[in-house]
């Protein structure tokens, strides 16, 4: 029997490639996709074909309207979503405490099917400085798990992973593609047109344009600009 | 201007008094109920109407099926709760990673608002040996909500308080008594009836009929038994 892992998948390049990087690693995945209320859910959507995709175990999405609670261009909107700019602020893209949340989620969802590894697509590189991308941020995660759960407290090892980390953007890209992935079933924009065209010019789709770029590869995406 | 403080309000006993505590300290209270497919929604509906008694400055509900997952008595109905047992054991009531889920939805709400402040009701003494409840995974998590925040990311300070940690029922029920606290709004039962009677058997009733009558006072709950 493979051990099992917890991956969270968005529906995103960055989610995609952790997935495939957890299966030729070995492990039984059990996908995890939360719905928090993000502006658009093709994201979602995605996120079902690319579970299956990959054959996982199991693809469990869980609704959780953080829209209540605001605070963020994705889950607001009164809010919009910014352009691009290579500025050291943290853009209003970023949801209050967000990763904590997936992170939580994904705890109790190894707690109930008995794994002991969580795959998180976090990356330090090109993200925009979210504090919750951090390598001490995922280190703090790891050792809040092993106090938090039965298992933990039983003196079970937890281990979260997040091989993208230092990865930039064409590198994810290299890697996926080389385990297989095609690109073409993930989502980036923030702010997809009804059509399904991206933007191309929001954080999200200039970081995967440039990655594709600097590869001197096709980027599947359908851009409106 | 009062600082802000969210305080996790379940509608039980513990976290009433941890809200009246909060108060007592001189915070502005942002109530935080999290509906997470519980057994029955009763306790949901005393929160509000401890939140409002409490003139709180918002109460929000997030809804989250986490039946989804299932993994508890408390949210599988294919599971018993189980009687009172004094044992070491974890029982089937414990929701995996319960704490680590309201912790972080309490934090994307502080971010939100602007507050720094965290209080959560839990209590080592007579809590059943939940290990979200230990000391060791509070402090880890305040040290997590540092790395996780952008304030936290900024040198902002965030605590979560845990006013009741080390008290014994008793003692929780005296301090929220000479804190005005009716008890009579207060939901605790794990399997309360349609009527609204308490079983009287459970782990959380047979916690709290030991607590009123260890302080020789009148419990207020209606019990079956």
């Amino acid at each position: 029997m493979l051990p099992k892992a917890i991956v969270l998948l968005s529906g995103g390049l960055d989610s995609t490639t952790c997935l495939a990087i957890a299966k030729s690693e070995g492990y039984d995945c059990y996908a995890l996709s939360v719905d928090y209320g993000q502006r658009h859910i093709a994201e979602l959507s995605a996120a079902q074909t690319i579970a299956k995709h990959f054959n996982v175990i199991e693809h469990q999405i869980l609704n959780i309207d953080l829209s209540t609670l605001g605070g963020s261009s994705l889950t607001d909107k009164n809010l919009q979503v910014q352009d691009y700019s290579n500025s050291k602020n943290i853009p209003n893209t970023y949801v209050p405490a967000r990763n904590t949340i997936m992170l939580s989620l994904a705890l109790a969802y190894a707690e109930v099917v008995g794994a002991y590894d969580i795959f998180i697509g976090a990356n330090v590189v090109d993200y925009s400085n979210y504090p919750d991308c951090r390598p001490a941020f995922l280190s703090s995660f790891e050792h809040l798990a092993q106090l938090a759960t039965k298992v933990g407290a039983e003196g079970q090892s937890i281990r979260i992973h997040a091989p993208l980390l230092h990865w930039s953007k064409s590198r994810i890209i290299q890697e996926g593609l080389a385990l297989g992935v095609n690109y073409g079933m993930t989502v980036s924009c923030y702010r997809l047109s009804k059509e399904g065209k991206a933007c191309g010019t929001c954080d999200s789709c200039v970081m995967r344009k440039n990655g594709f770029i600097e590869l001197q590869t096709q980027d599947p995406t359908i851009y409106n600009t």
